[in-house]
């Protein structure tokens, strides 16, 4: 049973290891300038409109250091909620690697909205402050919610009203995309994302991540910044043929609508088991619950995945593409019946 | 025919291939945590010692890079070769990213020896220079020479009389110890090497460097540096499981071999052509030549190689794990022609 | 008259002054091997206790990214007050040139309790977390508070037994002491704080602050780093004889002494005019208070002091070593009528 | 007796000392809004052209490493001397703060030419290695030799012609141009400079350096840099009125005219001194030379200077504002002394 612990605890989608063994043929220019990756940022304008330029890069958290690299000036700063994973989980790399002063917001859902935004532009002009200069938002979130293309279209009028970019770290673009029905471009460049870590790790790749420039005007010098943010890959042709398979045909789709309906099932299945509170909306590929006290310790005896938060005892399930119905019909069982006993003994 | 550019040109050995898609099973724990990893540091100590701790990371900059944030404090220094690849080829990531100032030395042929260290050593406890803490040497080296196990030996003490630690850019350590005819740890750990960045990519993985670290009681925080350093992948296993097909039988040491003596023959074959100057010894996979004008561009018409100093000419012939013996020979046989005529013509 | 916008808008003290004027002789070595140096120095030790080892810096921003940079290595992080200093006015140099991470926390009055602190303490030894090194507080606070020597004790304690150090933040350290009626060491060494950024600036010198290490076994290589901070004075000699003159006899007490009781005297002039809300316990040198809409604005035609909260409207009235009994009656006065006029308009 | 060991060395001209007695009176805005620095700012408009933009700053690294960040973005370059300040007395600090990689020539005079310069210039557009973006030189130089007006010029259009901008390190720009006869804007502006750190505490101030843009269109953000290279003073305006005494009069070059004429006039008693060599041209107020072995030895029993070249011996001899005729005479006799008892013995 494979566990509802991580979507990086996947492996790699059979169509994309497909596409590795077949770019290995002959010698390839390096470090990006062969055809697969052409073809492979041709592909990321397809999807993302014709502005998109793009630069394949090895992980999220490089992407997204990259980005604020590429996005900010040394006084400026990143808003993000305080739940984003550039803030809780990259070891510090944005402020050590980056420079770049994180401005945090407290959020119920792991989403900014633009009054959350307002918070940090009480300085502009004082030198005495880091100047905001990007929205950061995670789509889909960090807890599993995601944005609406109208909340986005209105964090993105309103950061470009006050001359901020909006970043969207879509380490999980492609499931939010897939909850909402729409297109990659419909949930980014169509509503006025300026720039964009777009996943594929998380999604069946083996391991590769985009910076995605979706305005004109940003991001001087994004190539020798990649270079120097220790992300430019040798081999380039192996990640740029991840992406080929991703996104030439509806890879990138079918995996996360997959990832998602696997989540989607496991939350309808332990919705009503008494002691168990679903803590998020479920509109990816994750679910968070509060289960009574020693079942989450009683069901990782069998079956891994993590607690969110300590102090409340929080638990995240996550689906991935690789997930079946059988493991969640059979998780959620586990869940019931430890539920129940906790109850009954409770 | 495949050119003669670099060995980052060449694709993935299959024995590196296979062992990914062995590894794509199942889930496993990501971030390093999983039994792939497990193996490969476990070969790696086989291969370096019992006191070998290792970091598998993306590529050599990263290596490179996390090697000096783990070694240095921030006044702290490295010296190397003027010609070093950390100096020339990483688009200034060891000064921004890791704050390292590198002391550089003029050399003939990309080889440190300890008087050009103590060039660097008049300063010892003056706060208004930055303090030596590691000498940094490539090997095999970037003009395709190398160091004798006694020439490293004598660094390493002269480093360690200086309470300096020797650092060696491994990028080409396959191709060291082939053609010294030596184990791994017969040109580092023996030698008194302190820390390693092994390079895999070049000589025929998809990507996988590795920050390796002999000596005890350096490199505090490596764990955290790798990951803030943007180096620690996702799903660490198919890192891990190139470098299992690496080490475990001696793909490392006949994928070297055969790119050195590639290299051999190409320099045998070509050291009597009148016009054509070996500038440096061959030692790895490497040939350095002087050709008469004009003809490094027409032979470029037909196969892709680099010049790598523009204001002598001097190119350099590149050779790889997959190089076919036909290729040397055609290739040899094309500059024997190129430089005829232009002699001829001269 | 002198308005109440910062104790940074006085100018310098006579005695200190004096002090320059008197060092201004012959030549002396630079870089701080001057005699002055070593006495003020030494008056450090004398003030904090034997094993005090300083630093002397050009400014407060100086001192505390300095503290940092000696205090943490990259991976670890810096836990403090959502308003401290460093958080909020030093134009993000904490993370862009410390290369730290800030770990805040909301507080009703700028100061840190262990269990704000432990909010932080929730992934230790994670690698993808920044892991918390130093507690830093400030004494007295940006809101005009101040520890009692118990809580600072408590905190220091707490933060021991977590492995972490307790950095304060004192550039009015002295407005503290005065205000407590202890001596510096009494609130900081003998409470457990291990290190200290000690101001001078706001007490009445031209301009120079300290670092000052109260704990043996930290700080390695701080001499190294206030020099790649920027922040050795070519002419130490003239940052010295400002530190002697404060601190050789009791000029420092003296200084912080009358500022708080000018606060005191502005606070106990104003706190039953009706309009009139103090927001913070009056315990240094600094009124922080609500008055009525406009008030703030009509005030600011004739004095000069500024708004600390633009969504409040919350005003910080800033006593100095300079600050007259008749400015402040005159200033009370003002705020008298202005509220009065306000109230009875409406 | 003095002695000869560094401008640093010397104490405050007294006019600069009076000037900042003068400006402690009353309150003045902070951080540079004060009067004092709105008149310094005049003047060095005054001095160096109606473009010239400036911010004063503590001292002669931050003035260098603050331009070189307002200057470079992280991929760019400085191209300078290996003899530079920046290079070797810095501490790294352009490096770990600025994260600026200095890519350096051998000179045998301190001195950049256009060829120097064109050795860096062959990769421009290449992602793996840094673009130079500065040519930094040092006016007076390092060895106490000057660029002729027309020399920078050559300088300065060769930079323009390759998209670079020309730095000058002046923190002896005063010395250069009293030595020239012209005045500062001759040797900077009208010459195509486009960045100056401009000195002023070698030249008799307290402790004080600006950062002067000459050219339009560079230096963004560099009031928010100045503050984030914790190079903003709180009490600004006594740093201004340093400047204001060193430049509304001719303090400037009367305090550089002097030091000059002392160096030379130490030069012309020492030249035929046997077993005296002077080693460099004396323009600025430095004397280089090579004595017989042990010489320096005994000189320094009784007179401080510092060894230049630890290898070869060299030594410096600096003189300063305040140096006298009588003590360059009476230390001229001492190495006439020295050197014939090292002659006679030797």
């Amino acid at each position: 049973m494979k566990g509802f612990a991580s979507d990086n605890y996947a492996g790699v989608h059979p169509e994309v290891l497909a596409a590795i063994a077949e770019a290995n043929v002959d010698h390839a220019v390096a470090y990006g300038e062969d055809p697969w990756t052409a073809r492979a940022e041709g592909l990321l304008r397809d999807h993302f409109g014709p502005s998109a330029r793009s630069w394949l890069v090895f992980n999220g958290t490089g992407a997204n250091v990259l980005a604020f690299r590429a996005l900010c000036r040394p006084w400026q700063a990143v808003i993000c909620a305080d739940t984003a994973h550039v803030n809780v989980d990259e070891g510090g790399a944005p402020e050590f690697i980056g420079g770049t002063k994180l401005l945090t917001v407290p959020t119920p859902d792991g989403k900014l909205t633009p009054g959350m935004v307002d918070l940090h532009l009480t300085r502009v002009g004082d030198e005495h402050a880091v100047q905001p200069r990007v929205v950061s938002v995670t789509q889909s979130t960090e807890l599993g919610t995601r944005y609406e293309p109208g909340e986005l279209r209105e964090l993105a009028d309103h950061a470009h009203a006050h001359d901020l970019l909006l970043h969207v770290d879509g380490s999980r673009l492609a499931n939010a995309a897939a909850g909402l029905g729409v297109s990659l471009r419909e949930t980014s460049t169509d509503v006025g994302v300026d720039a964009l870590s777009f996943g594929g790790t998380k999604n069946g790749l083996l391991g590769g991540e985009a910076l995605v420039l979706l305005s004109d005007g940003i991001g001087e010098g994004a190539t020798y910044l990649r270079k120097q943010t220790l992300q430019l890959a040798s081999k380039g042709r192996f990640l740029a043929a991840q992406f080929v398979a991703l996104l030439e045909g509806d890879l990138w789709r079918s995996s996360a609508e997959h990832a998602n309906s696997m989540a989607a099932r496991l939350a309808t299945a332990v919705a009503e088991v008494p002691g168990v509170t679903l803590t998020q909306r479920v509109q990816a590929n994750a679910v968070f619950a509060l289960v009574p006290p020693g079942v989450a310790d009683r069901l990782r005896e069998d079956v891994r995945f993590y607690t969110w938060d300590e102090t409340t005892g929080e638990v995240r399930w996550m689906c991935s593409w690789d997930t079946t119905e059988d493991e969640v019909d059979a998780f959620a069982d586990r869940i019931a019946q430890a539920c129940g006993a906790a109850v009954a003994a409770g």
